[in-house]
């Protein structure tokens, strides 16, 4: 059975967004791949451009994340869940890979384009990115990444530089298959400008793990069907992002009963918010209340965290150990 | 005191340049700070072109250049002498430091151009290569580093990671110091053309392992002052390398004797030339004994360098602690 990998952004609390873009794939995955599907926060990345990360942060924004995660249901004693920085191979098979990699293959990347197109100063951490993101990938030699499709050219790059090691150094890394889910691309944000996103600022995202007044806050403002200015108005759910929402957290009834009343203005807004809200409380309450406990309990999530990185290694190392040997490197 | 770093390219056997501009200053610093400096074959960087590195080959000349550094009297018991893939903490470092510079001033190297100038495809390993180097460095926090002039250039980026490392993270590494070596300069090749130098190949080395007799052969048909045309022509000794040569394998009074009767026509180009041969054959002859011995023990070697290695790490780990913290890498 081949390996999965993902790597996991440091960046803040996760939203609805990636809940239902990644994080239930990942639970999913992890029940069909257990300890072969390795879940990995990246950060080693989130420090590419450190203008832009905190060093003050970083490691309570990487606890905090393995805590979403464990929170919604990914469990550390059946997958293998680790810190990128626990695990010091991956950024010795990146400077393989650096000197396997042409300059000019990393300077088309659209990311590396479009996340230096404003700065006047370049990290070179930003052009080597995706060298490390290779090394994330084929030191385990996973077979199925999941990922947003703005990495398709990633992990094209990164089966490029498994076939360039194979053809010079001998057969050695599978070239890894990018599995998309294309649910987090209809996420609409709740501010009603497009989808849900971090980089919008937290007027566009709902937190997993944000208090219940708070998101009911935001609902309660959030845009609807602009046609619909009266209470009398019939309303369309096919423009309403809260009856998107109501895909995502409510009962097939309830969706059902707001697609038709809406449209025979049966049922008001607030109402019909009202109703959502039963549901996202309902979907987040257990999630957020596993959050409070893994928060009350700080040493079982580093003890998982070790020994995830425990797991990690010993399956790093053999490869190493056959990459160290098939470049050359003297053996003591 | 502070420490003493050096990196040794695996690259063939080294010559009598390499031998009176280096080695010679490593056995000094070495009797000097002991087990505070540190020698290291840089394997990680003899792999910045693949195309121009063959990975059968890349073991045996790492080994060999152990040989040679220990032959000339490097103490492996006295020093601290390593590989640098046997020390992951490199490529560690080395990735934070990627992070840390801006593209901008890698391009800008003038080793970097020169490299690269005839290069189709450019391996991101080259222009990276001076980010590997400040961690090599750095990772011990050595003040002193004896280099080529060279690596100028490459000293004074190393200085500039240190500065913003420390302005960004928290004072943490010292600023190092290059020492250069001038006489590797002045040696010139027995070829007459210029340098001694490994790039134009072996006609223009002498190997200070290289069979005595191949020694002779090359030296005997040198070319010496091309004014001196026959016997009787008297010789000037300032235009001929057998005469910078005597001055490094000759003993006082023959080095007067020759400046004396050259000039003269007192002693031919022949003469002359055996009387450098038995400085020569003095000088090489229990180095090339004691290679001998490592070769036949390539155990002591391999121990030597496992032993190395664990010192060398010993120094590292917790400066890389230290850096994992100051950057905000989670500890668990």
């Amino acid at each position: 059975m081949s390996r999965v990998f993902s790597g996991i952004q440091p960046t803040g609390e996760p939203h609805i967004g990636n809940y239902f873009g990644a994080m239930r794939n990942y639970v999913r995955l992890g029940e069909q791949y257990g300890k072969q599907s390795l879940y990995c926060v990246v950060d080693l990345h989130a420090i590419t451009n450190p203008a832009a990360s905190d060093p003050r942060y970083l490691a309570a924004r990487t606890f905090d994340m393995a805590v979403a995660n464990f929170a919604v249901g990914l469990d550390p004693s059946q997958v293998t869940f680790f810190v990128q920085s626990h695990v010091p191979e991956h950024q010795e098979l990146a400077w393989i890979f650096t000197c396997l990699t042409p300059v000019g293959e990393l300077e088309r990347m659209t990311q590396y384009k479009d996340k230096t197109a404003q700065l006047e100063s370049v990290p070179a951490g930003l052009l080597m990115y995706p060298a490390l993101m290779a090394a994330d990938i084929l030191l385990y030699k996973a077979g199925v990444v999941p990922v947003g499709e703005d990495q398709t050219q990633h992990i094209e790059l990164t089966r490029e530089i498994a076939r360039k090691f194979n053809h010079h150094f001998g057969e050695t890394f599978p070239e890894p298959q990018a599995v998309y889910n294309k649910e987090a691309l209809r996420i609409p944000g709740v501010d009603g400008h497009g989808k849900m996103s971090k980089s919008k600022g937290e007027t566009s995202t709902l937190g997993i793990l944000e208090p219940l007044d708070s998101v009911w806050q935001k609902l309660r403002v959030a845009p609807t069907d602009p046609a619909r200015v009266r209470r009398t108005d019939p309303g369309n759910p096919d423009v309403c992002l809260i009856f998107d929402y109501h895909k995502l957290f409510s009962d097939l009834p309830t969706i059902e009963l707001v697609n038709v009343e809406c449209r025979r203005a049966g049922i008001g807004c607030v109402d019909c918010k009202k109703k959502l809200m039963e549901g996202v409380t309902a979907h987040l309450t257990p999630i957020q209340e596993r959050a409070e406990e893994l928060r009350a309990d700080p040493s079982y999530v580093r003890d998982a965290l070790a020994q995830g990185a425990q797991e990690a290694r010993a399956i790093a190392a053999p490869v190493m150990e056959e990459v160290r040997e098939k470049v050359g490197f003297l053996k003591v």
